[in-house]
């Protein structure tokens, strides 16, 4: 099927707000899908074949060739793989998984089945994030400062999962900074300290201050918050001898010493989806789990701090 | 220097508990080692050089081929970069690190350096293991559990880092477990979900219930306990349609349908050294850090629950 003109049939699994806010616009704009289905519990697509689950999905729409992923992470493995086992080829919303482990376990699926997966990382589409990756690729760097700050009671409206066990807290929206520094900065990192802020009424962090260093000793510290109410603040200043580069509005915009450059305009979610008909036409998988990994040693190295209950 | 029968000159870091009790036995008994000083903030070992950090010893004691680190998970990145970048090989006790991420890295940095790392896992040469993985290899395995209990004021007295982030509290003895697990199963596995107990005064658990599936859908149920003070419970059974497999006593003991296996004496530590040796003989690394990964998902996934404090 590689190489032919045809459009991928492909169903959405998960309508929920990521799946309306980008997923369903992307795709109808992509004219090498083309969207057949949708499953999800409650929510349905005007105009779309609807299923309750994933099973009666793929029971009943014998042509479909992908799947898209949009659930919450902690239904995400069995989703994935009841999909690669009926040879469809899979995407993932970020994160991956609710563990590390399981995605490898997945990669191996894939394999077995022949099919595409693609871990995807929205924020590693964003249009700046290339151009800072082929700017720091020689250069020699300092230090590196991340501050990942927005309103989770405007980004994240009626997301109970966000808060429990596997749901990541403010992690959620910080994992696309990882996503991010994981792809730009040319030295492998790691974490060597973390403080986590943890409302007493939740499982999940609603603010993380973390350390990385790398082997050649950079200090690249990172702030995640969501109580930040004026606006959001996503940014990335990378320090280097020959100046400072910075990543700002979550990767839309890159300036280097304060100038800007173009980089053209946002499209994440377009991008994504080209890069999965990409991959099925090479029959290549794509799974980072790096900033996944960088999350859980935050959890398993971070020092927490009980703060009072947060009613989101 | 492969193949020569001159003993591989070693230096130990960190004369703590587990130094003294296993690996300095272990090295005196072992006539491919050569132990010639050992490096230590207070710790002294009577007759032998000592120096108050790794970095005097590396540097006076240049014929030294290799360093065994028996110090805390915290310091253990900084000390393994500087030993494999003085180009000696190196063996870790376990955990291999303080996060995931970093091991990958000190991998790296051995290749790079042509010099051996050994990520060890002392439970896995328990007389027991290799036997129960041999059984277990061609079985239909239809469930598992583990059951890894100790008094934690007997088995971990006046060690504070244990209860720091990135000690692992219950997780430092049920990381043994998990390094057994990971040898014996022949189907990679992943944590679904987990409770932990951690006391209001600690940063890490005292108590932890996992529940791992693999993609088969077996049942792999853990419960790690430190407030058991009667003996030791340190035991697995996995449940096979050909019956069922225990190893008991941490490894030292397997049975099969009650049925004791013969698998010779505990030598943990000293077979670790003779693997160390074949390691540098061969010119290859072990790091395996599945075992790291578990309990780092498990950090990531789990549901705390707050209980009273504990002094230990």
């Amino acid at each position: 099927m590689h190489g032919d003109s045809t459009p991928v049939s492909i169903g959405i699994v998960g309508v929920g707000k990521i799946a309306r806010d980008q997923h369903l616009p992307a795709l109808a704009a992509q004219p090498g899908f083309s969207l057949a289905a949708c499953a999800s519990p409650h929510s349905r697509v005007e105009g779309l074949p609807h299923y309750t689950t994933l099973e009666a999905m793929l029971a009943e729409e014998t042509a479909l060739r992908a799947v898209s992923l949009c659930t919450p992470p902690q239904v995400r493995f069995a989703q994935a793989r009841a999909a690669l086992a009926a040879g469809k080829h899979v995407m993932l919303e970020k994160p991956p998984g609710a563990s590390v482990s399981e995605v490898a376990i997945l990669a191996d699926l894939a394999r077995q089945n022949r099919c595409t997966l693609f871990a995807s990382w929205h924020s590693r589409h964003a249009p700046g994030v290339e151009a800072a990756r082929d700017w720091l690729a020689s250069r020699a760097i300092v230090s590196v400062n991340v501050q990942w700050k927005e309103d989770v009671r405007r980004w994240h409206p009626n997301q109970a999962w966000i808060w429990e066990p596997g749901g990541l807290g403010v992690f959620d929206p910080g994992i696309n900074a990882l996503s991010i520094l994981t792809r730009v900065l040319p030295h492998a990192f790691f974490l060597t300290s973390a403080d986590l802020w943890v409302p007493a009424n939740q499982q999940t962090p609603i603010a993380a201050h973390l350390a990385f260093t790398d082997e050649r000793g950079t200090a690249i510290a990172a702030e995640f918050d969501w109580r930040h109410d004026a606006g959001e603040l996503w940014q990335i200043d990378v320090t280097t001898r020959d100046g400072t580069l910075r990543l700002a509005q979550g990767g839309k915009q890159l300036t280097i010493d304060g100038a800007e450059i173009d980089v053209g305009p946002e499209r994440e979610y377009p991008s994504l989806y080209t890069r999965f008909l990409e991959l099925i036409a090479s029959g290549e998988s794509d799974v980072d789990v790096r900033p996944l990994q960088h999350v859980a040693d935050a959890m398993l190295l971070g020092r927490r701090h009980l703060i009072d209950p947060f009613v989101p």
